[in-house]
């Protein structure tokens, strides 16, 4: 079973997703992940490792699949949005072994953070990762282009880590190109979570914000509004 | 309470989405959507209407909860994406009336329907819908070219209905302009619900398959494959 758990708090996870948890003989994920269902995972055996060691753990996974074990995979968020799917089923998919699996969808990580700041993504929206590891910096900052002159709502997910921490002004130097200074962008971090953090600011003055790795920023499109606090995207271009 | 239902399954709606329609005294959305959850709203007011009276609809509700009734408004995938939040939560701030709300995130229709599909959203990717009711169809049409010129995964809401047939041809010509003939298609309809169905087919011939306002549209980047059956977009640029 390859599962995502949604945000992190027990009440934004699916009963399908607890449901392939808790009758899991095996639990493989990131460390972190795993300690956001530590009250489901007593008794089982856990392959949990570290960030970036997802080739190893999917391995480990499958060959606990492999001797007839009952194995769930976990992610944060959704498994299928930058989580262990992809590489998993490619590697089920490789192996002399017949194993049955499912994907089961949970509630993305956009739709978490956007549900905290009102309704941002109401229209056509992109998502883009700023992380470089597997991906050519010079095709990111060429999506951030596209998706800007499309007018798309933009999500960006990765935008810093303490490597990391220039992408993201590269990409508001790009933004500024397209929008307003003052088009709304929402930072939320730990989005359903201890500690979640919601910031509504603008274009011109975010990466002046606290954004590391669990943040998720959500730059609105040219319709897009603050109202008392709240980040919106009108349904279409009649309105206004 | 503004809440997304998740696919339309009860085992794919969160424990907060169904508390929080339990606990409602009045639940208002498209008839469709109420459809969906007959089995919880015993002895509830109701507020259903058809398609596109959206304002009609979120004005009732506003009504009641002025009236002090605890007030679910239920969209079907995430309340956030072409659902309702949007429009609910700028009328509650424009009425006097101090009202709480709370969004309440769901399982997006667009990683429902991944997870059927395999992993096609594992990297970047945008939401277009072609539904040019409320916005230009010339914007659409420019937000598809911008969607494949920046290689994004693209997934295509509303991509036909009995009255607009041709829009998802001229998408396709479009994309054409771009991505290979033979860049996977992945088309579910009904995803999470009675009647689902699992297309995978090609960009060069997914417009002779059935497709209808149930259906979602997922179209791969150029490193996307299909292996036995499944889609699978790989996590980056490297392997291949």
């Amino acid at each position: 079973m390859i599962v995502g758990l949604g945000p992190g708090n027990v009440l934004e996870m699916t009963p399908r997703a607890r449901q392939a948890i808790e009758q899991a003989e095996v639990i493989a994920g990131y460390t972190t992940y795993i300690k956001l269902i530590s009250n489901l995972i007593d008794g089982k055996k856990i392959i949990g490792t570290a960030m970036m060691q997802e080739i190893e753990r999917c391995r480990q996974a499958l060959d606990e699949a492999i001797a007839g074990k009952n194995v769930a995979v976990i992610s944060s968020g959704d498994a299928g949005v930058y989580g262990m799917a992809g590489l998993i089923i490619d590697m089920i998919l490789d192996s002399a072994a017949q194993i049955e699996f499912e994907v089961v969808a949970g509630v993305s990580a956009v739709n978490a953070a956007a549900a905290i700041l009102g309704a941002p993504l109401m229209h056509d929206f992109a998502v883009v990762s700023l992380s470089d590891l597997l991906t050519p910096w010079e095709l990111i900052k060429k999506r951030v282009n596209c998706a800007a002159e499309g007018d798309f709502v933009i999500a960006i997910y990765n935008p810093k880590s303490k490597r990391r921490v220039d992408n993201i002004v590269e990409v508001q130097k790009i933004l500024l190109n397209y929008r307003e200074k003052n088009t709304p962008v929402g930072i939320v971090t730990n989005a359903g979570r201890a500690n979640e953090r919601k910031i509504i600011t603008t274009l011109g003055n975010f990466t002046a914000e606290e954004i590391n790795m669990f943040s998720l920023v959500l730059i609105g499109n040219s319709q897009t509004y603050v109202k008392s606090g709240f980040m919106i995207t009108p349904r279409g271009y009649e309105n206004k």
